[in-house]
C-alpha cells in the first residue's frame, strides 16, 4: 500500500504545533481582564462585563485556495472562509455576529474578486453575520499571477451562563455527529497529492464547507444547558474531540457515512492518518446530556444529516472507532 | 522630472476603490443591531449594550513584507502589523484590547517565524493589547520559498459617549500632527520602484510604524470631549483627513518635517502624488477644540514629536498645504 502522510504533502504538523506552544508562552499579557476558557480553545473569550463576553477567532481556508484558482471557480471559497471561523465560534457557545475579511492578491481582477466577495457574503448570510469590514490588499510581487490569500476574522457574543467550557462532559453522554459536505477546508494538500488531477476530483474537493450556525444557535437557545461540548472537525481530524475535555475518551460505534471523495483518498492513506487529518464525513460533533432526538431533528430541519454516533467514555484521550467500511476498528490516541 | 505614480508601481487605487464600493453594496445585512458610525470608517463599531460597543478592524502590512524578506530581518514587521490595526481603532475613540494574527507561509521556518511573532508580541506590548490567538497556516504551493503574508485583527472597546464620530469637527479647530517614524506601512511598492535598491534605503524603509495607542488613550481618558477627530495616515496619504468629516477642509501651514527617506522618494514623484500616497512625516493627526498644549505634551512625554500644523477650514474636502521645502504650496482635493 502506498501510504501518504500529511508531512509528506509538505505540511509539518509537529513543527507547527511546537511553534504554537512557543507562541503561547510569548503571548501572556498583564493588565487585562482574564480571558474566559471556552471549550477546545476554538475562540478567545474576552469579558465585556460581569456576565457578557465577546468570542473572537481567525482562520483561513488553506490550500483550498489553489483549487479555486485551478478551476477558476471563485464563488464558494468565501463560504469556506466564513465557515472556518463561524463554526469555531459556536463551539464555545457564542452567537456569531461580525465577520471581517482580509483578501490579498497580486493584481486585483474584478471578476474573480467579485465572486470571492460574493462567496463571503453568502457565507455571512448562512452564518447570520454582518460583513462589517475588511481589507483588500493588492500586492504585486508577493502573489503569483492569479494567486490570492484569504483570512477571516469572526466575532460572536456569549454570556457566562451560555459559555461552553467542556468541563461538563462525562462518560455515558451521547455523541452526535453532523454530516460534512465533503473534505471541507482541511487536508487539501494531502488530498491533492494522492488524488488524480481530474476535473471531477477537483470539483468534489471544492464543495463548500457546511456552516452549522443556524441550527446550533437554535439548539443552544432552546436547550443550552444540555449541550456539554461542540467540536468543529478541522485540522487534526477527529482529534479535535480531544480538545474538549482531557479526562474523557470516545467510543464511536456508528460513524457517519464517509463521503466518496474521502473514500478515494483512503485508498492511498492509512485509516489512522485519515482520521487524524480529515473530517471523515463529520463536520461537527455535539455532545449532549440526555436525549439526542431534539438536537438531531433541528439539524435535519436545517438540511444537515445528523445521527447518534457513539458515547463518551472514561478512558482519557482515547477514541475507539468501530464498523468502518473495510477496516475492523481503529484507535486514536491524543499525542 | 521623471514622475512616478502609484498606478505605475502596479497598484490601481481607483479599481480598488470601485471594488470597495461594490463590496459595501453587497454587505448590507438585516437582523442585527445597527453599527455605530465611527469617524472615517477606521473600524466597525458594533453595540454590545445600550452604552457599550466593540470596535473591530483588520489590516495587513502590504509589500513591506517583501522588504523584510529581502533584508531577512523579521523582528519588526509584526510591530507594523499591530500598528496598522491598533492605530485604526483609536481613531474612533476605542481602547484596543485584543489582537489576533493570521500568518501564512510556504514552509514554516522556525527562526523567521519566531522573529515575526516576537514583533507581533512587541507591537501588542506597545499597543497594550492581548495577543489572544491566531492562525499559522503552512501553504506549500501558494507562497514562494521564504515568502509569507500577515493579517491582523484588532478589537477595542468604546462607549457611546467616548465614540469619535467626526461630526463635531468645525472650522477654526486646531489640527495637531504627530510625527511618523518614516514611511510606515503604506506606499512601499512605489518607494521600491523609485529608490535605489541599497541596503541603506531598504533599512530606512523597514523602520517599524509608530504605535500611538498609549498617549491617545491617555488623552481620551483625560479630555476626550475636546478631541473631535483622529486620523491614522495610511493608504491615501493625507486624504485620510477627508474621511473624518465631509463638510470641512484643512489649512496646513506648519507641516511636520519630512523624513529623509520620503524626501528621497519626492525627487521622482510629484508633490501632489507624494501627499496622496505617503504620510509625509505625519503618522497621526488629531483635531482638538481649544488648547492643544496638553495633547502635544502627552505625545512628547510618550516619545512622539507633535506640533500644531494648521486648522480646520470651512472649504469642504479641500486641503491647502503651505511652506513645503522646495514647493510653494499645493492643494489636495478629495475626488
Amino acid at each position: 500500500m502506498n501510504s501518504s502522510t500529511y508531512a509528506e504533502a509538505g505540511v509539518d504538523v509537529k513543527k507547527a504545533e511546537s511553534f504554537v506552544e512557543r507562541l503561547k508562552k510569548m503571548s501572556r499579557r498583564a493588565g487585562h481582564e482574564e480571558l474566559w476558557k471556552g471549550a477546545g480553545g476554538y475562540a478567545a473569550v474576552y469579558p465585556t462585563g460581569k456576565d457578557q463576553a465577546v468570542a473572537v477567532t481567525t482562520d483561513g481556508v488553506g490550500t483550498k485556495l489553489l483549487l479555486a484558482n485551478k478551476l477558476q471557480r471563485y464563488d464558494t471559497i468565501g463560504i469556506d472562509l466564513v465557515a472556518m471561523c463561524a463554526n469555531d465560534l459556536i463551539c464555545v457557545g457564542a452567537k456569531p455576529t461580525i465577520f471581517l475579511d482580509y483578501f490579498a492578491i497580486g493584481v486585483l481582477e474584478d471578476k474573480a474578486a467579485d465572486q470571492i466577495i460574493k462567496g463571503i457574503v453568502d457565507g455571512c448570510d448562512q452564518a447570520q453575520m454582518i460583513l462589517a469590514g475588511g481589507e483588500t490588499a493588492e500586492m504585486p510581487g508577493l502573489y503569483q499571477p492569479g494567486h490570492f490569500d484569504l483570512a477571516g476574522f469572526a466575532l460572536g457574543h456569549v454570556t457566562r451562563s451560555s459559555l461552553i467550557t467542556g468541563s461538563g462532559i462525562a462518560a455515558g453522554q451521547t455523541v452526535i455527529g453532523v454530516a460534512s459536505s465533503g473534505i471541507h477546508s482541511n487536508g487539501l494538500s494531502l488530498a491533492r497529492k494522492v488524488l488524480p488531477d481530474t476535473k471531477e476530483c477537483l470539483e468534489s474537493l471544492l464543495v463548500p464547507t457546511h456552516i452549522y450556525v443556524q441550527p446550533v444557535v437554535q439548539i443552544l437557545n432552546a436547550i443550552g444547558s444540555k449541550i456539554k461540548g461542540i467540536a468543529h472537525i478541522t485540522g487534526g481530524g477527529w482529534r479535535n474531540l480531544f480538545r474538549l475535555n482531557e479526562s474523557v475518551g470516545f467510543a464511536i460505534e456508528n460513524p457517519l457515512p464517509i463521503p466518496s471523495i474521502l473514500q478515494q483518498i483512503g485508498k492511498s492513506v492509512t485509516a489512522e492518518e485519515m482520521y487524524k487529518t480529515f473530517n471523515m464525513g463529520m463536520g461537527l460533533t455535539v455532545i449532549v446530556n440526555g436525549t439526542a432526538d431534539y438536537v438531531i431533528k433541528v439539524f435535519q430541519d436545517a438540511g444537515f444529516h445528523a445521527q447518534v454516533i457513539g458515547e463518551v467514555t472514561d478512558e482519557p484521550k482515547k477514541m475507539r472507532i468501530g464498523k468502518i467500511d473495510g477496516v475492523k476498528s481503529i484507535t486514536l490516541v491524543d499525542s
